[in-house]
């Protein structure tokens, strides 16, 4: 996108209401949540990513000359309304989860606390921003999981939608924990390692494949991964691969990083002849690459198939989460300041018990199992409560309420996960880099039980409910549900 | 995305493949073809788009100090090809089917005719962006398709993935077929509709839906549509749209355009009750528009089920194209030009028929029948073939080449459907607005039979190749799979 901020990259809606606010004077400070219904892909989990793009977001956020006069144009808005947007920066505060955070439906990713024309505006892009990065990293966290510690190199740009998803979902599969990207902006931007080697057309342009081979070996001797499959893999590609290394092993320049990449065919079949070949022939420690529109699915089934496979390039099933192409996080309106200073909590009621929010100005604790250091549940609770480790804990489901677990003082550790990020329009936060965030990602899923990280039906974590939040929730549902 | 040009953004083997043509001296003038497999979601035609963007990719290809910086970094360039980089700039031609034209299976949909280094560079961002917006372009095709004349909002910015998914998605929505979209910087950049009108949050800070209502009619008289469902659509949105509706009446002032939004519940019922009451209330003029989760399969059905909805405002399926993600158009080499000016053909094998390209610098008709102006077939020849329109013409099936129709001489019209849009390095094309092309792409489906259109098990519509064009192809296929 050739626009330094996104300002305008919002919905409508959200400035026809806060014209609304605007004209009614109305100003009261307001608390949004960001959180999502379901686990993309079946998951166990999901990672939280996008964060350091809205802090950008908030940062930049202005009304141009250009932008006010096109909204003007729309004939819509009205002078006065355009003069307040034309100074318009963001003042609030924002809490959010960290990213790379291990997450679960229900608890706020993220929450905005601000008058009530700023809160509102904000909403399309944050969803756009934390929907899409956790969306890929999430999903590549499932992929990643499939090959067992095998690398996952990001190879999709080609098939993202458009640039932003190339660049970003690139950004998210590192946080994931994919070893790498092929996209060289990435790199650049993220510093994130960059892969990739030569594709068929660098063979063809070349009067066979081995005089390919070859030259590709003499440019690139310490990492040569070479693509064996223009012709036939196990007839003409792996020989002449196998000839290659072998020159060069005799000129007593043996090369430093090599293999082969399959880019087709069946790849359990092809992988094990390939790697009986590369063996007899002395190369034991030639690494085979796979790629060819893999996803966690066909991974986990190749493995179990002992496929020789040391590496695997995943491109559009990553980079689109194509089984779950959106991750669902919604943004909804949970307190609204009164006068006195005080949240007043508001819900949204529906006949779909699941999309009935959680009210108030909330946090969230994660409940840790004090000798496994593994994740016991979430708590969501009102911001202004206070728990103490060392006294006994009831958590019950907030549906199923008579679902009880009582956990005894000084047997569990609690952690704050939303962090304050924005202090009165002050950005109060400072991103680790996309490196570090993969580190924190990586220790995260160490807090999940295996049991939670199962590709298929894997466990659920609880996210439960404070007593005192669970007592409001009720009486405001009470409330609104009075026999007629 | 805050860069101007995506120079970067590409494929590192892009990258690595160049320095070997760089280091080997090889400056041939290729030809790549970008071409895709199937249409998206069972489609029985895809619409091309994202063209206008690859122009100001091309135009906009440098690459910066930093960028030579970092590429250095990566330490696996030498000074003498960064030092090419620095001053590079496409010298090339390329050729494209227009935006919004109906596009098929195997044809060209973009020609780059370049330098291999050059040619090569390229490839990856021109799939990203021909990829994603054709994508969009098609499976809003299917839901406008499905509406059949109801009108289509794109509402999907915050489930796009990532900022460029929503611009760049709305955008070709609109060419899709959409005759609006909420993304206000779309509407901004692209000069064309945004929808909308407030969200339950606007319902929520009121004390109650009707004082809500109230206000919003007062604030926007012409175009009000109010949204039912916060608390009960049937018992309280519906009844409270209508006091309010009333009141504007009875005050002597009616609304211009007014209507409500339905956003969840079943929709076919909902709808219709909603229609009885408004009509009833004297408001047979009030309109119903309906969002949630929509894709064209839904819209299908409701319709079908007598469903009482005017307009349709479509999110998370379209901007995102849920069902199938991805639109596998790839980039393939097709032709070398030798020392003598001749365009030598390649093609690349596989074992997989499909797979197989066809090769050659090669062009498309499209030919029409006379009579109705509709697609008899699409023709992929040799750029330098011409056909006589007074002439029988031969088509035939290149799979099933028994499968033969003879067409009399004048009763059909041939249209190339490539046209030049750089020439030696030079824009030599204007992009015509977003609105016109989707005018454009309007007349393009009328130019297909209904049996194309139809959601499930379209017909086919035929791509065939000239016997120039399939006898060389056959000889290179021989030639390549000699009996050893």
């Amino acid at each position: 996108m050739n626009k330094q901020d996104l300002t305008l990259l919002t919905d409508l809606y959200e400035l026809t209401m806060m014209q609304g606010y605007y004209k009614k004077g109305q100003h009261e400070t307001v608390v949004f949540d960001v959180f999502y219904r379901h686990n993309p892909c079946g998951n166990g989990y999901s990672v939280c990513a996008g964060l350091d793009q809205v802090i950008d977001y908030i940062k930049n956020l202005n009304f141009t000359y250009e932008d006010v006069d096109y909204l003007r144009s729309l004939h819509i808005f009205d002078d006065d309304f355009l003069q307040y947007l034309s100074g318009f920066h963001f003042t609030g505060d924002i809490y959010a989860i960290p990213e790379g955070s291990v997450v679960f439906p229900k608890e706020p990713l993220l929450k905005v606390i601000a008058p009530i024309m700023e809160a509102q505006l904000v909403e399309t892009t944050i969803l756009n921003l934390i929907n899409h990065q956790s969306l890929i990293a999430t999903k590549t966290s499932r992929v990643v999981y499939a090959a067992d510690g095998d690398g996952i190199m990001e190879f999709g740009l080609r098939r993202a939608q458009g640039p932003d998803a190339g660049l970003y979902g690139a950004r998210a599969a590192i946080i994931g924990g994919c070893v790498g990207t092929s996209n060289v902006l990435a790199g650049q931007l993220f510093d994130v390692p960059v892969m990739g080697t030569h594709a068929h057309s660098w063979i063809m342009t070349f009067p066979d494949e081995y005089t390919a081979f070859k030259y590709y070996a003499e440019l690139y001797p310490d990492n040569c991964t070479l693509l064996v499959d223009t012709y036939d893999t196990l007839k003409s590609g792996v020989p002449n691969a196998i000839r290659v290394f072998q020159e060069f092993k005799d000129a007593g320049k043996p090369l430093k990083k090599y293999g082969i990449r399959l880019d087709s065919g069946d790849l359990a079949y092809l992988s094990k002849k390939a790697r009986k070949m590369l063996d007899e022939a002395g190369f034991p420690d030639a690494s085979i690459c796979a790629s060819n529109d893999l996803d966690e699915y066909l991974l986990h089934d190749l493995k179990a198939q002992g496929a020789a496979i040391n590496s695997w390039g995943v491109g559009t099933h990553l980079i689109t989460s194509k089984d779950c192409p959106s991750f669902g996080g919604v943004y909804k309106l949970s307190a609204i300041k009164n006068e006195n200073g005080e949240f007043i909590p508001k819900i949204k009621i529906s006949e779909n018990t699941e999309k009935i929010t959680n009210p108030g100005n909330k946090t969230i604790y994660r409940i840790y199992e004090k000798e496994t250091g593994k994740i016991k549940a979430d708590l969501i609770c009102f911001a202004d409560e206070t728990f103490d480790e060392s006294q006994d804990l009831l958590l019950f489901d907030p549906l199923e309420t008579w679902k009880k677990t009582k956990l005894a003082g000084g047997t569990y550790t609690m952690r704050e996960m939303l962090v304050p990020i924005f202090k009165n329009g002050e950005c109060i936060y400072t991103s680790p880099s996309v490196t570090e965030i993969a580190e924190y990602c990586k220790q995260e899923k160490d807090s999940l039980w295996d049991e939670t990280k199962r590709l298929f039906y894997p466990h659920r974590v609880y996210v439960d409910l404070s007593q005192r939040l669970y007592d409001v929730k009720k009486a405001l549902l009470d409330q609104a549900h009075k026999p007629e």
